[in-house]
């Protein structure tokens, strides 16, 4: 492993930073704000944290941790149990910090993800202690390559008083140079991000840092979790249909063009499903501005059908990775990973027109999305960064299963319970059971279009009385105040907002 | 009359466009969509909107229409009264419309300000049949130079399929010249917009037309409807002051420079209170990248704290227009003026890192933001461009009386009824009791500062019992959804939501 370390390090001298993760774990104390690298389960850090973990357990110690994104390798779960975690930014997928940040153990400030790391450069969050940060490889000057994302690494070391790099010998070396770091001047002296297209260079292939802040380098043989690819279920399969016959009629009409615009998808397994769909069709010559690059990217790539696809990681499943990660050379002039505060850009997003596929939790008859809560309380994952592309991006899409926990739940309600897109940020919305364009609709006619196309059909009628009583009220967005959450309210009473179809 | 429009007009033989107001609102027929200049109420097209409401008394037509943001002279009241307007967007501020609105009877689609030009040029809303643009000039090519305000005009002239010019010969001359058009270019192959600065100049001085549209040149002798600022009560002297307290304290830490970021203000007397606060203190060479440059822009440039102001509209009070209109010269170096998708585009507003204050009607306890809705239901005015700021600046600020109707109603509530920025997007939030500085905190604890800094004392009780039982039910954002929307509920049927207070 150290033999493999040497090929990997070219840092002169480099022994001398190596040690234990334990022994680096001890360079985080008590109170300390940490920045560690992964983005949707990608190229996480993965030997310190767990160090870290093992140490509170005779040494109990809390730190506010920002990272990229959500981290693979149960990183949250177990940083979570062992109570580590005071505060935790910008997003998370795992089911027991969930659960912690749900009882107001955990401190958790959901952000959209090109933000934070302005956030951090502008000082309006802790400076940042440490950074842990997975790498490839580091070149002669120490400078840092990232492993399978980028996400908030380079800001991280640019920003932390010390590095703790973990050189990971197993990732493969076919990443270096796949990465693209470029990070925005400070203000107010702030350049034009020269991005023309997804697939324009304007960086380094490493992450520059001052050699004098590395404090430790950690050699480990760890890989990433894969993705869990759920076989696209008959709901899925409605879905990606209807938004591809929407992308095809969008094409027909003059208003895109086969190469449509470049894509954005979420994370699972509805945009995984839409993005295969766009192997049939008139589609050539696609392109992604995306956050993740997903199976059904490398998919369309190995198709023909797509050119170029830009993100801030790979993630990808068991099957999919052996596929890639062993032929990642094939993929090299067609890839590029990028910080998330570029993949993310506002700018970036409206200068090119990113067409903007994100799933929903639930939504409103308006069109106002729910990403993230259940219930208006209770935290999933987070917004991402999804609120980065829809309000910026040509198209913003949403897609939901019409019903959760088989039929019990209707994910279109007469007033969504958290609203994490506005009204003004949507507009297309996709179930199973049909899409609903929304462009240049007043809220009214959002809501007979929403409810006749998007709802499930035993839930129309429920929602078609509450629309009728409330226009009877009046207003610009009709409600009735006194029973808007009560299909929530009945969900969390009863498991099921079926009762309301008795009234 | 006509003389002076000869001085205004350079373009050969244009008195052969030359009709009255009624001649060329023949031109705009039923079921038309139809794009006017104007952009809080500054330099809208007065006489044809007016010939079209007379023309409706006896032929009855319905529009869509189209503006920068609202009318002044009661335009749009007029057109609502005759029924001309069958939708609207993408903003309005007037009471009749209002009405209209609520009721049902217009539909009005409220955008964010910079995407309006984007859906048309991207065919996402109707083709436009008639712009009917405001100018102070026409040049020798043709092209127009808008009056007060840019808004949507230069791209309502280049989607339009024909152009309406109103020559407003009391427009003061030396409007030529203030303004800078520049279009983006069409996607995919669009070039950063190379603003690097307030002050940068990027485009012309007037919007480009093919003069093969033009179909009517209406001389005007109109002026804007002056603003009605209020004079500052001692809320929002006490809210501009914790304002400026904070930015000291931004200073003093080092977040800030003295001359702060570019500066986004809403419009209204708060607004206008927090930007003459900045005259005291350790301000110097402050800039602007606002929407609309108002009496206290003006003041601040006279006192010499602010150094340029860029806008997309000048709209002024009686007394301070007599002031500026007569000695425009004075700022010609200082002021510009940019179409609405460049003065709030979001790539800009990131870029230079705006400092973003903006009027919220209310805000829950978690910070979500209400800018538009009253109870759920009633439109106000709209989003505005109030979106397109407080998401990408580098600080987005909130200010609220903290309550309204003599007291009766609380601007912080449980959950707010309607959201416009979810927490995401609100780092400070202000009332006249105080200010919540939200920056990396979580719900809870945002929670807490909200009601301690910003509520009115009488309701906090209150406010503080809701959270702590609903904390008692857990959540990331713990609600107690049955009463969710009480506050509101007590609010419609009775006028008030004091009777919370005795629960």
């Amino acid at each position: 492993m150290l033999e493999d370390a040497d090929y990997r390090c070219r840092l002169p001298d480099w022994r001398r930073y190596l040690m234990s993760a334990d022994d680096a774990a001890q360079l985080i104390r008590d109170g300390m704000t940490v920045g560690m690298s992964g983005f949707t389960r990608a190229g996480e850090a993965k030997a310190v944290p767990l160090a870290l973990a093992r140490r509170a357990e005779q040494d109990p110690l809390q730190i506010t941790l920002m990272t990229g994104a959500s981290l693979g390798n149960d990183i949250d779960g177990i940083l979570a149990d062992a109570g580590v975690l005071a505060r935790r930014m910008p997003f998370q997928v795992d089911r027991r910090l969930r659960g912690a940040i749900n009882r107001g153990e955990v401190m958790f400030i959901d952000q959209h993800l090109s933000e934070t790391a302005e956030l951090l450069r502008n000082k309006q969050l802790n400076r940042l202690d440490v950074a842990v940060i997975e790498a490839v490889a580091i070149t002669p000057e120490g400078y840092i390559v990232p492993t399978a994302s980028v996400g908030n690494s380079a800001s991280f070391v640019a920003q932390a008083e010390r590095v703790i790099v973990e050189l990971n010998v197993a990732a493969p070396a076919a990443l270096i140079g796949l990465h693209d770091i470029y990070l925005p001047d400070m203000r107010p002296e702030r350049h034009p991000i020269p991005i023309m297209a997804p697939d324009t260079r304007i960086g380094h292939p490493w992450i520059v840092v001052d050699p004098a802040k590395i404090a430790a380098i950690v050699v480990t043989e760890g890989h990433d979790s894969p993705s869990t690819v759920t076989p696209p279920s008959d709901a899925t399969r409605h879905i990606a249909g209807h938004l591809i016959d929407f992308f095809e009629n969008e094409v027909a009409s003059g208003r895109l063009t086969p190469s449509l615009l470049p894509l954005q998808a979420g994370i699972g397994s509805v945009a995984n499903a839409v993005m295969h769909g766009l192997m049939e069709g008139p589609f050539e010559d696609l392109t992604m501005y995306s956050e993740v690059l997903q199976d059904s990217t490398f998919d369309l790539l190995d198709s023909g059908r797509m050119r170029f696809a830009s993100g801030s990681a790979i993630t990808l499943s068991q099957a999919c990775g052996e596929r890639v990660w062993h032929n990642l050379e094939r993929y090299r002039d067609r890839i590029v990973l990028r910080p998330q505060e570029i993949s993310n850009h506002p700018g970036m997003v409206r200068r090119l027109g990113v067409i903007a596929i994100n799933t929903a939790l639930e939504f409103d008859i308006y069109g106002n999305v729910n990403s993230t809560h259940i219930n208006a309380s209770q935290m999933m994952n987070g917004i991402g960064g999804s609120g980065d592309f829809a309000r910026n991006g040509q198209l913003s899409i949403f897609v939901a299963n019409a019903t959760a926990k088989k039929g019990e739940l209707s994910s279109v309600v007469p007033f969504a319970s958290h609203v994490d897109h506005c009204e003004h940020d949507v507009d297309v919305l996709v179930t199973e059971h049909g899409l609903a364009d929304l462009r240049g609709l007043a809220p009214r006619e959002r809501a007979r279009r929403i409810i006749d196309h998007c709802a499930a059909p035993f839930f129309r009628p429920a929602l078609n009385d509450y629309f009728e009583r409330a226009c009877a009220r009046g207003g610009h967005t009709p409600h009735c105040l006194e029973e808007a959450l009560s299909w929530h309210a009945a969900a969390q009473r009863e498991g099921s907002m079926r009762s309301v179809l008795d009234r």
